[in-house]
């Protein structure tokens, strides 16, 4: 980069008298991230010379001249045959310069009508609607393994906890629903997103819009946008769209990381509920022993980065003036390592969570201890006519007792029972089992067997509607 | 509060040995800041009682019972005669238990089939769609006010800013249409956001659902709900809607800073482009002379608050197991925040925007300043055949002339102009004039007086319908 | 509050010519949050206006008359026989107001040579320096809680976990020295933020200074200060001191999180490590049999509050140009909640920790579980020649089979040992128990019980010193 | 990569019956990014070799050939001819699978009594070490450079601001030394921070210190810590030195962010105070006349960055249980990035600020417009036996007659200044001067010329110091 002190080179040079000194060169420069949208920023400028050519501002070999153009230097970056330099700035004027390279003076008529302000608005909307389309669907193919799971674990008992302690015996597969659940909202959020992220700045041009007779209907159905943007100032400054994608990530992530809090849990040799097969683990270089649920361990760490990146972008905006400013240049890393983790996540629990299995026994004795059908026994006394909050103080008592001889209410004789309540007679035996439990929950959104299957049913045919 | 250590007085003293220590019952109590959802929370248990009712739980006169008893509290807390107990720990066993006061054994049979936490579940989401109706409306009046405002100065010309520099002209209609289009934005996020929260989870009791025969589809037709929730686990535990809704928020504010920073600016001696009318303002008590546009500064500030609480529910929901903990609880003070800072910020902008006063010959001095029109000779070079890069050159350098000179472009003779290229003619002086430029940019988008106007025409459209 | 619209009760009504909206009025005091530094408030003025008197600008008399008022306003509010007025925005014109009440135009004299800006300043340094010795004595009292207990158990062995898999054995004493360690660098970054708050801003003026002849040593000694600030305009709008110790803050509760994270799983059923006592726990009103570790809860989830407290201040302050602005009545509030937050967590694990008993027994027999002596084997390969990574490898091959036999290493017999290293002989069964395991961990800051007496006793030093 | 997937080749596949999954591989891996601690990772590795002799665990010789062949590595490393593998995991099984390919089995002794979790603990506090005392030289630069503008324009006078409404006259070059006392307190952080990132946690090894002989004094020494750290479960879990380094970092950020926002204001044609040379802006590719000061925005923008890193690192540390997880890989991509986000911000302030150019006779016009000197006329008023407040009234009626009157105080006659009040004479017309005003100032702290220049003259002491 022998050059990159020349003024001339910078598309701005004319009202300058000193080139840029060369740290700031490095330090203000983009290319180093933003090539990754060089994809569509060529797919924009080739759109952009297409509607220059419709309204005549461009004569149809002009417009010819540039695709080519652009397709060749397109071709050159796939190949990797393209020489980014800072001093050129951004990907856009590395393109273009090399555009002009190629194709002679008309090269230079491709930024008529535009600015760098509306292009790169464009350019990042563009990119990130495709990597929108790609997270959608590894959330799809999650919340597909979640189902199939879900469902082979239907009638598969194990403790459910409120405070990490037993609380009421659940069927694993509702369980599993409930992550099922935090999926739906994300992907609904996904697409209340997108159709904010689908609307075209192009035609901004600065901050005012330009004074070329161009037609933004025209490009805005080229580029497969549902419209234009309705006021310039707005189109050039708004990073909404980025923080409302982060905001969604941020949510995807807390839910990931509450799933991999459980999945860490369950795999401790306390728990013991689930195995994770060793090519989703890996071990310790000093305790030969060791298998560690890496993939969760790792995802719940990523939520840090997520978190922190709308932070970022939220501070970024924050008393920014209109319309844009340099500021705006960090928008793209925090997006960029965002739309990484998100996807990365994403594929990761979508390849892993099928091949989780369940340790059946090992819930199913944990889900007997810790006094988890008390509640039935509560509601079995208020179905004998005890008022619920009367009924709860005679089941902690019998509770007490019970953590004081360490048995469990269903291993009592009925004559211990009945010091706590005289109304309790032989047939509660049945409401302490853990099948009887789990079956009398049995309403929309209750852990009942036949429940869960249902829910799997109407997930199932909303997923494929 | 000299009984606050009885064991008895807790719902659930009965497995318990000791007395909760006095300063961790203060520590954990919720009451200090929840008893604000005491409508809500009657409203919810009518409801409840009212289904119970239906499906046989309770008869018709115990509903009833429950009902008028309900409606005698509500009315004992609204006349400011019910003392809150911070041994009953929250909203929900305070008006429980005054309840239970009043019309004896029946009122125990209330909590049947729910649990504490679907109860608060169904609270928060009740109180939170009322108050998005609040906010719906405020920004809606903000918004109008800003179209009225825009369509009395479509015509004013300013200086559009990148990078704080002078850029082109723009009119004050086009900028103030640019806040005016976030704001479009936070409504649409506010009614998705909205979807998310009328979902009720009333019915999944601890968190397994309940073993009595309830019907949740009554119980949610009558609250308003748009349907009952899918999973029992996911209902008690999700609180995503209260995250969604800080996003939307701390996006809103974020505008709401941008604003308000630009308010502030003008109101500077130096930009001086605006006035807001002393009720809007204060002093100092040092300096005789301030008046300070404490509205929006203070505005910008809350900012941070609200991203602060963004923050805080995110970490708080990071990596919880499922279902139900009681970190849970420090949900309630970052949303009840949240939303009343922004609805005061609203009523605030709301009430002061259509009370600004443009100052036009200041705005208009301004604009002329800075070389505005320098875009329009590169455009009007272009249109002669120069390419656009060299175009932007050429005048790169008359600019630089003008600088050492301190002469606008339209100061200076054609002669002089015509250094720099020989292309340009007579005509030019046309389209360095303000209204010449923002006339020019006339599309979809622009700042053309009469995209100004059709713009607020569609938009009003929009807000009516 | 009728009058609260006239103009003339503002001490800056003079320039205005319309009174402030009510709303205006209400949404812009402080007076309801900052009303708690009264105490501050009236300190700094009584040494203002010793000051004063010192270097002649005030006489003796007034100087009095002045003190005399001001305490006496002080032991009103200390009645509860103070009205605040939102009218009179803040604490400090609330004071101010009454004193001028009560000894006439003196009072009216307190005020010269300072203003709101640096009094404010100076107030809240004297308010949290308070809070902050209050702080370091909780932490203090945590900190003698345990190494209280880590002595107590310093032979208690427990399993030691990484990726909460079972790692090695370490004593129970030693993991809560680790938990000490971090209190230790809490402290000391406590007693760091102290030093910067530990100077006075007062004399600082509006922003520029004052034209009396102050001598701003006489109040900063009369105050306590180490110093007077260097800069005016610095000490008006910097807030670091607040921001510096929100970190401190964030930083502690993260290390509290964390305790709380391990006593919530170690009071599960599955863990079953130790028990808190039932005064520290609540229950639930569905559930008789629960017994829920609250606090620890409670206090993880006030993570998220003091995170989000330090986000705010940070948003707060960015781009803010000097001196002061009026976002800056927004430092209040988060400072102070996270004041509140820290107290009442401190006091909550102080008072809790000590009550902590160890189930030794379980501890003991998870410890022997999950291979947990596997890298003292490999250790001992290593100590007779076998190279780490290969004595890694042979016994990661010995922990395969263990898994498929179930039987840990210490269960298996030296036939079986043999076939994974001939170099295996009799004496290996003493390295693969418990105690050989800890004891041989035998250097500083190693889990040996001696270095933990060593530890604690080395901690006691410090903590005296 | 080919053999990405043989068990083998992993440090622990001794126990495990599958590969790594291809994509777990590369999603788990850390080389991408901590390869940049090889050169502390090595010289980690030869402390402890040399310890390791020392204590007899390795003999003279191997150690010799561990240490040859190390360097030899690093030398590949520098010399670009080093493979990273990703199936390696990191940077450390890198060097020391390099290490064996080169010296054979002794290579494999080198991870005696250590565990890759203290391995990296020691790395990356050796390498912030280095990087906190290249940050500390570079915030020197800065505050000298800020020192000789301070001093150069000491007797530049500018309007001082609160509220942006301009409020006393300031000099300029004390306006600066605001921005100075707020560096001295971040270079004083980063003292208070190293000291507790100077600690050493190697002979923590996996989690619970190891059974060979080490001597953890000698290796501390060897590696110019401070100390070795005092509890091996802590050493391998503490963030606290990254946490605190971020909170620095996040300070030090919005200080730049104020100083950015005062230099784009003061950029602006409507403030028009400095000029920034034209090597430190860059211009627009369609806007031929803008100048845009770039650096400053850049650096306000990266603010957010920065404060996203420390959300990050809070969030990941939130919850966790002790010791190492995997999570907390997620520690080093926050840290490098506010690390090198910090260097290059403080190195273009450290470049730009020397070169800034004051535009004094604007400054000063400003300065006498908006009644900067009301304050004065007070204290006069205030000098000839006014109660202050009473003071404040009078010349709030005169400033509002000024704003009617289009007039600044020194601009109205003694007969007009006698309407508000009769004590005024004909002596006043010296107090409203803007050189009267900043001179009486002059106390330690206030914006009088020669406090500036008493302050500059401490300051140089001090960093000399």
């Amino acid at each position: 980069m022998t050059d990159s002190n020349k003024t001339s080179e910078k598309p701005w040079g004319g009202r300058f008298s000193e080139p840029t000194d060369a740290f700031v060169e490095r330090f203000t420069a983009s290319v180093g991230f933003d090539q990754r949208l060089y994809h569509h920023d060529i797919t924009g400028s080739i759109a952009h010379a297409t509607m220059l050519a419709e309204v005549g501002v461009l004569t149809a070999e002009e417009k010819q001249q540039i695709i080519d153009g652009l397709e060749a230097v397109k071709a050159d970056i796939e190949a990797g045959e393209f020489q980014w330099s800072v001093s050129l700035e951004d990907v856009h004027m590395n393109i273009e310069a090399r555009l002009t390279d190629r194709i002679g003076i008309t090269g230079k008529k491709l930024h008529t009508g535009r600015s760098r302000n509306d292009q790169v608005a464009t350019d990042i909307r563009l990119y990130l609607r495709d990597e929108i389309d790609v997270i959608a669907e590894e959330l799809g193919r999650l919340r597909n393994g979640l189902l199939d799971l879900a469902e082979r674990e239907a009638d598969t008992i194990m403790p459910g906890f409120t405070h990490l302690q037993t609380a009421q015996p659940v069927t694993f597969g509702h369980h599993l629903l409930a992550w099922y659940e935090m999926l739906v909202r994300d992907a609904e959020r996904l697409q209340d997103c997108r159709k904010r992220v689908n609307v075209m700045p192009l035609g901004a041009a600065a901050l005012a819009g330009t004074t070329y007779p161009i037609d933004r209907t025209i490009t805005a159905r080229l580029l497969g946008f549902d419209r234009a943007s309705e006021n310039s100032l707005d189109s050039v400054s708004d990073r909404d769209f980025a923080i409302e994608f982060c905001s969604f990530a941020a949510l995807l992530m807390t839910h990931l990381s509450r799933f991999s809090e459980e999945l860490v849990l369950w795999t401790s040799s306390q728990f013991d509920f689930i195995d994770l097969p060793d090519r989703f683990c890996t071990g310790s270089s000093i305790m030969p022993q060791k298998k560690n649920p890496d993939v969760p361990e790792l995802v719940r760490g990523k939520t840090g980065r997520v978190n922190g990146h709308l932070i970022s972008l939220l501070t970024l905006m924050k008393s920014q003036p209109l319309a844009y400013n340099k500021d705006n240049q960090e928008d793209k890393e925090p997006l960029f390592d965002t739309i990484d983790t998100v996807k990365g996540c994403l594929k990761a629990y979508a390849d892993m969570v099928p091949a989780i299995t369940a340790k059946v026994d090992n819930m199913r004795e944990a889900a007997k201890r810790g006094f988890s059908t008390a509640t039935d026994l509560a509601d079995y006394l208020v179905k004998k006519g005890v008022p619920f909050r009367d009924a709860h103080e005679i089941v902690g008592k019998a509770v007490a007792f019970g953590v004081a001889e360490q048995r469990d209410l269903s291993e009592m004789t009925l004559a211990e029972l009945q010091q706590f309540s005289d109304i309790i007679t032989d047939d509660v035996f049945e409401v302490l089992t853990l099948e009887g439990s789990v079956q009398a929950r049995n309403h929309l959104g209750g852990t009942a067997p036949d429940q869960v299957r249902a829910a799997v049913g109407r997930a199932r045919a909303q997923l494929a509607g």
